[in-house]
């Protein structure tokens, strides 16, 4: 049986990094589209504050889930695509949208 | 495309029933253990206030996730455990163990 010392325990490890309601919606919007702008994602995620918004992409940058693409350079403008790392996340968006599915009726 | 509009995509429909990591650590719990007491949870997920634990549970209980089985009745004392509902959960729980358990090294 897995422990779950909050050290040890791979749920905790997998919640640290995205168990956050804000977090899973820019994960939803980059698996549907590819790549999206801060603006892009500030629209989707309708009610999100610019600064929470921020905090949660730098901290999906930070783990290597995501990263800025420039797409222009002067000036200078950014879009965010998930990594290599981040489309592992793959199996947990479906198995939610799945679930998601379920509870429809 | 599936929609997004907060209504009807599937992903804000789970999150609105298991967006919060408390809920995810109780699952994993009830995964693992399969009857749990108010008492082994709250000692489980260490730092869960007895009030954030009981809003929980009783939100779970609400979605028809869990459910209370009296195992004593004089005085009446009762655990948690998922219903069918609940196990279907089951691949939400294990794509999350799955990708945090890559995230060790």
């Amino acid at each position: 049986m897995p422990t779950r010392s909050p050290k040890y325990c791979p749920v905790v490890r997998a919640l640290d990094v995205i168990g956050d309601s804000w977090t899973i919606l820019i994960l939803r919007d980059l698996f549907l589209d590819g790549a999206r702008k801060f603006q892009d994602l500030q629209e989707s995620l309708s009610g999100v504050s610019p600064n929470t918004l921020s905090v949660r992409l730098k901290k999906l940058e930070t783990h290597g889930i995501i990263e800025r693409r420039f797409y222009e350079q002067h000036p200078p403008r950014a879009e965010y695509v998930l990594t290599d790392r981040g489309r592992e996340l793959g199996p947990v968006m479906k198995s939610l949208r799945d679930w998601g599915n379920k509870q429809k009726g």
